[in-house]
Parts: structure tokens; C-alpha cells; sequence
């Protein structure tokens, strides 16, 4: 089985890589930040907007789009690409993450995962098949396995069963799938903070086969040491031939972090869901628009940004827009945190092709300290 | 004195003319709509997204302004245009409209408006002279003479008093102004429902000698047919030499009618504020996007238009995003209501100029009657 990503240049300094994954809708570059659009949309952006901004990949929720408007319908309607006007690749999630944030709306056997809709209470169910078959018919180019999440803390038992668990979906995924689609499908690395059943996980996922890793269940409350750690064991496991995605990771620090560990794709509402509520990224940190202090600043959120937030709207301008709940806030600051986010990655890659990430990252922390 | 307006066409089938009205900003060609733009922006749409559509001038409301955050910081700021990096011409209200609507708020004296801010309660206080100073602080194109407003129904004598003060409000405005700074005023006529009024209202803003001329308390719950007779009777007996602005008006029918009678200036938030309700305007009439009808539609809102909506998204994907409450409804809704609005005053300008508009009008209604 060939994998989709071709490796550019490895890091002499760190297990980071440059690199590529090929998918139906094209090829984009790692290591990469993927803007989550939820609802087959990128809340507070438009298509164009995100294309101006660098987008490569975005990622949308399998278990949103399954309730509303249905995959049938967005599959009878030419598949979400057509549906949301991205013609770039887009990455699914399974579900699992949003059916197990329903806590105890949700029920878990050998089978799949029972839930009820947040949206009417329904009740519905999803096996691996099905997460698989939702996932085909959206046409997206990454698909998920359906895994189980496993939350912080959580005993040694407690997490061994849900990693066996998700094993045995994952081989169900993987046998489930129409290979003729050409749409990669990824495997879930869970295990909580146990190192030896993370590398269980991995053995497990390797034997199936799939065409990219990802780690689940981080960035879930732990402690960011702990974190961190995890991430370092469980890349420096996974076959270095396959993309390796760290899923719902996270600050700009992580995104640094993370890459360092050997991280090709990341995704996180925190740029998007940040910017609706006024608390904005810049090369030398968090802006809290709402403060007094911005009411009469004519700078831009960030001068050594070119986005068209910055290019054109004072810190006084996205405060008026705030302080008066304008749409136009959401939008203003989503392409700006968007931007400030793809361009962190653009600028490590650019970085990785250069051999100098380490540098790079000691200038990423040094700016943050000055200010 | 010169006038800003200048006729290119003067309709030989009806009052109607194609002009161009030049300010501080530049030039924009009349008949115009002109989108409103309430907080210093147009709710729903980027600076960029006015332009791509075709808007030569927007309105902002000086009495939001006035509030929040207040013309002194937009004046320190650089004016109004850089604030909201708009370059274009801007045109403000007096703030009168929205005083009056503020109703047991609100005391009239001579002298001028006592009102309760609605974000705060705080008292405050709107003279004719304050009002120009407000508009000039702004530094917008055409400034507007605070009025008083009369509801419908109104007593004669009711309206004879609100009119009266209206008139004097006017001289005190342009006797107030700095002539140096290139802004334009525009006088507005009261006179409720009755043609005598209106004809005393007209008489003596010409005695003061205005820049341009307005029609308020128009489409204020009056019968259409009512609004109508008072807009043809009001503009016939107004300088031909000056730009007429009909306030706060309307349906795609009422620009029509209003051009047929004389109009060259129009603004109302119906296109923006709808389009956030999901009602959308196309060349064959109306569409509610929520209804079910739309569930599968695979086609653009309407088929002639080529806004970024209609070229990109189905009336499937519109409704869902409505349905979903998300942002991007708003935004491609306004987009498209407005590239309506805007289109439909440069095809008239365009039948203006071919002296075919009672041709275009009967085809404006046929296309609405065949659907």
C-alpha cells in the first residue's frame, strides 16, 4: 500500500519534517494547520477568504453534518466540496469526539455508539461502518476512524478497555471501506497518558494499515508537560512513511511544540472560536480587544501582518466592532487568527527547508518574552 | 451657490433623470441606493465585499455614532472613511430618525432633542448645531439637517408644529456649518401627509439654500399608494437642479416607482436586515431560504445574478447554513441582497440613459408576475 505523504526534508535538529500528502482534491503541504469548519462551514469565513489566507485543508465534523443536513443529502448534492465551494482537501472527523462529549446522552457497546441528537433529542446510533459510510458519502479525502475518547484522568483500566476498543473499530473501518474512492482513511492512536498502551495502540493500527496515524486523547486537561511527553512517545512509534496528525491541538506554542515532536497536521476551533470572542493572536502575543487600552490604538492588531484585517482596520476599529457585537468582528478577527495561525506553519516550513526550526522556535519564544 | 449634482439624462417618459452627485470622496452616479452601514459598518458585508458589488456610497447613522464610540474618537482617529477604511463617499442621518424613535425617551423643545442613550440611560442632548458638528467631526460627503419626524396618522396642526421647527431646525444646521470643509448639507422636508405642508416645508429650505434635497416621514406606515402621491407631489415641486434623496425607503418596487417620480437617492437597511432574516430578493420575487422547498434546491438564489453568492453556493447549502445559524448566512445573504439592490439601480441608470426606463419598469414587473 503506498502512502499519500512524500517526505521533503527531515530536521537534522528535532524528529520535525517537511513534507506533502497527496489526496483526490490535491496536495498540500506539512507540516500544516487545518481551519475546523464544523458545520460544512469555517465559522466567520468565506471560501475566498480562507484561500486568500493560505488554507490548504480544512476539517469538518462528521457528527454535525450526520444530523444536519444529513450526508445523503449533501451526498445527493454532489458531496461537500460541491456543498461548501471548497475544492481544496478536506479532512472528516469520525464523530466519536463530539458523541462522547454528549456524556451521558451517549451509550458505548462492542457494536458502536449510542446517542442522542443535541439537536432534538433523537436517538440514533453509529457504528464504525457507519462513521466509515458518513464519511464516503460527505466525499471527504481524510476520513477517521470512529474511536473512543478517553478522558483525564482515567485509570489504567478504564483506558485499556476503550484503546482495545478503538482497535477493534479501526479494523472494522479499515474492512468496511470502498477502496475505489480514493478518500484516505486514518487511524487513531488512543492509550490516555499510558505509554505502554499508546504503543499498543500503534502495533495494533500498524498491522491493519492505514493511510495516516493520528493521536487522540490530548490536549484534554492534562497537565502540558505531560502532554507534550505523550506526544514525543507516541510519534517516535509511528511509522515515519505516514502522515502523523495530532487531532484538536492547539496554541501557537503547541503547534511549535508538536511539529518539534514530529507532527505533520494539526486542526483546533481555537483560532476561530478566539476570534468571535475578541481574543486575537500576534507575533508577540494574545490581544484582548474588548480592553480600554486598544479603544484609541490606531495600530494594527499586528504590523508585521499582512492579512486584510491588518492591512486596513485599527485596534480601535475591531474594539468599536466588538464592544458593538458587529458581524463584522467575527470576520475581521477569524481572518486574522487564521491567518496568523497558516502562517505560523508557513513560516515553520520555510524554517524546516532551511534546516533551522530550532532557531526559528527560539525566535517564536523570544519575540513572546519582549513584549 | 453650485450644485454637487449634475444631469447627464433627463427622462423624456417620466420625471426620471440620470445624474451624478460629486463630493470630498469622489463621484457617484444617481440613481443610487446607497447601503446602510448603522455602527460604521454595513452589517454583514467587508469594505472589500461593498466594492466587488458595486456600492459607490453608503449611509452610517449619526446618532449610533454619536453613542458609541463617539464622533471625538473617530474624528482623533482620522474621520470616519479611514476608521472604517471606506473611501468612498458616506452619507449620515441627522440622528433625528433614531431620537424619535426612541418616543417616551425623547423631549422636544425648541432648542433641540432631550433624549436617554438606549445602551446606557445617560442623558443627552441633540441641538440642530450639535448635530452639524457631529456629522463634521465625522468628516462624512453629505451631512444631513436634524429634522423632527412625524408619525402616521398625525393631525394637521401636529405636523404643521413638527414641520415648522423642522424649518427653522434647517437654518440653524446650515447657518452652524463650516463651509470650508467641502462636506455637503441637505435640507429635509417634512409635512407629513399633507401636499400644502410638504410645499411650505420645500419653499422655505429653498429660502435657506441646501446642497441637496430629502424627503423624510415617508413609508412610516402610510398606504403605499399615499407614499407614493406624496413622492410624486413632493419631488415636482423640488430644485431639478439639486440631488433628491427619498429617506429611508424601500422595496425593490419603491426604488422603481420612487426613480419614476423624480428620485435620485435612496437608503434602506431592508436589504441587509433581511438578508439576515433569510429573506432574499431576486428578479423573480422573494425567496424565505428556510422554508423546506429549498431543502435540495441545487440552484443559485437566482439564476441572472453573478454575486459571489449565486456563482459559488445553492439554495440547499444557503438554507442549511440558515437552519445552522451560522455567520456565513449572514454574510452571503447580504451579499446577495445587496449585489441585488445595487444591480437593480445600475440597470435603471442604464435604461435611464437608453430613455427606455418605461420599458424597464413594465419588465421589472412582468419577470415578478410570471413566477
Amino acid at each position: 500500500m503506498s502512502s499519500p505523504f512524500t517526505l521533503i526534508k527531515q530536521s537534522s535538529q528535532c524528529p520535525a519534517r517537511r513534507g506533502q500528502v497527496t489526496t483526490v482534491h490535491g496536495t498540500f503541504q506539512t507540516p500544516v494547520f487545518m481551519p475546523v469548519g464544523t458545520q460544512a462551514t469555517v465559522k466567520g469565513a468565506t471560501p475566498a477568504d480562507l484561500k486568500t489566507l493560505g488554507a490548504e485543508i480544512i476539517l469538518a465534523n462528521t457528527y454535525h453534518l450526520f444530523l444536519r443536513p444529513g450526508h445523503h443529502l449533501v451526498k445527493e448534492l454532489g458531496g461537500l466540496h460541491r456543498f461548501m465551494a471548497w475544492d481544496r482537501p478536506i479532512l472528516t472527523d469520525s464523530g466519536g469526539f463530539q458523541i462522547f462529549s454528549l456524556k451521558d446522552l451517549t451509550k458505548i457497546s462492542e457494536q458502536g455508539a449510542a446517542f442522542k441528537s443535541h439537536l432534538d433529542g433523537a436517538n440514533l446510533f453509529l457504528s464504525p461502518e457507519d462513521a466509515v459510510a458518513v464519511q464516503e458519502a460527505l466525499g471527504t479525502d481524510i476520513m477517521m476512524c470512529l474511536d473512543t475518547c478517553i478522558p483525564y484522568p482515567a485509570s489504567r483500566e478504564e483506558a485499556k478497555k476503550a484503546t482495545d476498543l478503538t482497535s477493534r473499530w479501526a479494523r472494522r473501518c479499515r474492512e468496511a471501506q470502498n477502496r475505489q474512492t480514493g478518500q484516505l482513511l486514518f487511524g487513531i492512536v488512543q492509550g490516555g497518558m499510558y505509554k505502554d498502551l499508546r504503543a499498543e495502540a500503534i502495533e495494533a493500527l500498524i498491522d491493519i494499515g492505514f493511510d495516516g496515524y493520528a493521536m487522540g486523547g490530548l490536549s484534554v486537561g492534562e497537565p502540558k508537560d505531560l502532554m507534550y511527553e505523550m506526544t514525543e512517545h507516541t510519534t517516535a512509534l509511528m511509522p515515519k512513511d505516514y502522515p502523523i496528525y495530532l487531532m484538536g491541538v492547539g496554541t501557537p506554542e503547541d503547534l511549535v511544540e508538536g511539529v518539534w515532536r514530529g507532527v505533520d497536521m494539526f486542526d483546533c476551533v481555537m483560532p476561530t472560536r478566539n476570534a468571535r470572542n475578541g481574543l486575537l493572536f500576534t507575533s508577540s502575543g494574545k490581544i484582548v480587544i474588548k480592553n480600554a487600552q486598544y479603544q484609541r490604538d490606531e495600530r494594527p492588531l499586528d504590523e508585521s501582518c499582512s492579512c486584510y484585517t491588518c492591512r486596513n482596520f485599527s485596534r480601535a476599529y475591531l474594539r468599536h466592532l466588538y464592544m458593538a457585537k458587529e458581524i463584522l468582528a467575527a470576520n475581521l478577527n477569524t481572518i486574522h487568527n487564521l491567518h496568523y495561525y497558516v502562517g505560523l506553519m508557513s513560516g515553520i516550513r520555510q524554517a524546516l527547508e532551511e534546516d533551522r526550526f530550532a532557531e526559528f522556535r527560539q525566535a517564536f519564544y523570544a519575540l513572546r518574552q519582549t513584549e
